[in-house]
């Protein structure tokens, strides 16, 4: 296997948070080395990475001489600017591949993409000027959502418009920028599919993961979803779908709506629908570094090595993950108490609010 | 607890080989940092900790200059230089504390503690000279193990004595060392606990595990171990014993010898006898990273970081590591093949003969 890694061989990072710290960890384990390339001097993956570069996204010398360090290079977000992937991936193979990147980064391409597989997703709408947000409201109805098409996360970047809303004013709110309306699906609940395909085309998925969010932030994940089996089989079945479509080599986070409408003889039966993709290890799949036999980030470690997949297997009845937000990781001392917690914390110095902090894990011997 | 550390505070270990760089891998996972102190400039930690120092272990400026820098210093392994320890104990905590080393430095010192405390060890006799060995072989018969009282491991520093050994040569095969005659133990298992004693004095322990060793290596760890309850229960007081007699901070491995002898009614009864005591983090608990709910390498964090202990729980019916010693780690793409195996490897360039390269851990549904 050209393509794939040998032990002591080193991944390249794009990324010092949380996630590429937890991926460095995972290489570790796996005898790899990693080299993180991030902008701001305290990202926490430098603590346990064997090199770093401290630059910014578009420097090219700093690009390409970190190229030149790795043998093969990965991401931990979702923005990274075209023209980096684009000169990465002409100098080392980048995985997952330019076209995750460039269906996940924009909204209204990447439900164009969806709804081309045949995916359903919320009804939506290209918004380019205040003109389109009337006439795409007038379709779609209200309550509707209005998010830029790109760089949104954690709610930043959308806004809700109800009855009475004025139109202008959110679309000035937004800067001008593109945008997207999409319709409100009426869920029940919110869960997340995290799959792995390898660069042999393998694919494995954990348990669906059921997800709470609070303030647009995702405060509490469960697995396995309390779900109807036939929509879990289906919401890991379209995550395959779409990896396969992208030929990706990864962990890929898939978040759904699942809603629930009378079928032919009133029976009430669960549809799911895309809400958005994630071409990245994701936060409703931390639970599986203590609760399952291979956590999401050796599985995306094993998939860009070029290596097995592991097995996804759950351990316990049921594994519930909670993140710490801003002040929320004051409690740790608590957490430290509380037999059968697993704390991680993310060795960020500065609490801000609605930054994740950490976040802690339970395998519970009972169903939730 | 002014003694207890915060998020964002720096461990000190001295040692960079695999034992290192779990433990700094686990710090980190508690958003602790780590500040590596070793000679060698390849040492497998540097690539997961924050900080490292190459420098002899006798190197008095570095080593203030290391204890300025971090919090609480702890060790990999046993054979800190005895002004090594004291230098920095005048400095910084030091845990596990000067106790548990002069108790595990010297084999004679060793036996001498654990009879003191009312433990059963194999017989054993100090041996100072060519003539000592004579007389000692004659009280405690043949075979018996001539050990070297300090720097021994994996088999290092010590020589059977059978029917026709030649005393005389192989007293001289040790370089006139101090050294210890040890009778042979009929055991018919070696069993291992590892339990972690807190600030506090709190004491946790895992299953007692089972070991195999292939030429004085150990090859293979099995939680829990197939002994009677019993035996189990008193191997794992012996432990707490032990680790309360030295005011112990960290994790503990002791490692014993179960025989069997019938009772008064013929019935066959276990009884453990101590082999030896470790005072560090041990190679039979490396099947708890993957097994149990918190490792030995986080246990040890905990404890020395001064906050309270985790649960010890097993998961899975059994659990079987199996070290990848020198060439066996080439098996590593087979071994990423298998479902459900949890490779680790050191990150250590060279496989030569005789050195741990990694670990696998298999997670058993079934009892072994």
């Amino acid at each position: 296997m050209a393509e794939s890694l040998a032990p002591g061989d080193t991944i390249g990072i794009l990324g010092g948070g949380q996630l590429g710290r937890m991926l460095a960890t995972a290489a570790a384990q796996l005898g790899l080395k990693t080299h993180i390339f991030a902008p701001e001097a305290d990202s926490p993956a430098f603590d346990v990475s064997a090199a770093r570069t401290i630059a910014a996204y578009e420097d090219e010398t700093a690009l390409k001489a970190f190229a030149a360090a790795v043998d093969v290079v990965t991401y931990e977000f979702e923005n990274i600017p075209a023209a980096t992937a684009e000169l990465l991936a002409g100098l080392r193979p980048v995985r997952p591949g330019p076209a995750a990147l460039a269906a996940s980064q924009d909204r209204l391409t990447e439900k164009d993409f969806l709804t081309g597989l045949g995916i359903e997703t919320a009804p939506y709408l290209p918004v380019e000027d205040a003109g389109a947000l009337i006439r795409a409201v007038g379709k779609l109805g209200r309550p509707a959502i209005l998010k830029t098409r790109r760089f949104g996360y954690d709610g930043k970047g959308q806004v809700m418009i109800r009855e009475g809303s004025d139109l202008g004013a959110i679309f000035r709110s937004l800067g001008g920028a593109p945008a997207i309306l999409e319709g409100v699906v009426p869920f029940i609940k919110e869960v997340s599919v995290i799959g792995a395909r390898g660069l042999d085309g393998s694919f494995v998925a954990y348990d669906v993961t059921e997800n709470v969010h609070a303030n647009h932030i995702l405060s509490v994940s469960r697995a396995p979803a309390k779900i109807d089996a036939e929509a879990a089989e289906v919401a890991i079945a379209t995550a395959q779908k779409i990896a396969d479509a992208l030929d990706y080599v990864g962990v890929l986070g898939v978040e759904l709506f699942v809603t629930e409408e009378p079928d032919a003889d009133g029976r009430p039966r669960q549809t799911i629908r895309v809400n958005e993709i994630a071409p990245r290890v994701h936060n409703s799949g931390h639970w599986t570094l203590d609760g399952a036999v291979c956590s999401q980030f050796e599985q995306h470690i094993r998939a860009v090595a070029g290596w097995p997949l592991g097995l996804a297997r759950r351990h316990g009845a049921a594994v519930e993950m909670r993140n710490l937000i801003g002040e929320e990781a004051n409690a740790y001392a608590e957490i430290l108490r509380e037999p059968g917690a697993c704390l991680h914390l993310y060795g960020k110095a500065e609490a801000r609010p609605g930054r994740k902090m950490g976040h802690v894990t339970r395998i519970l011997d009972r169903d939730v």
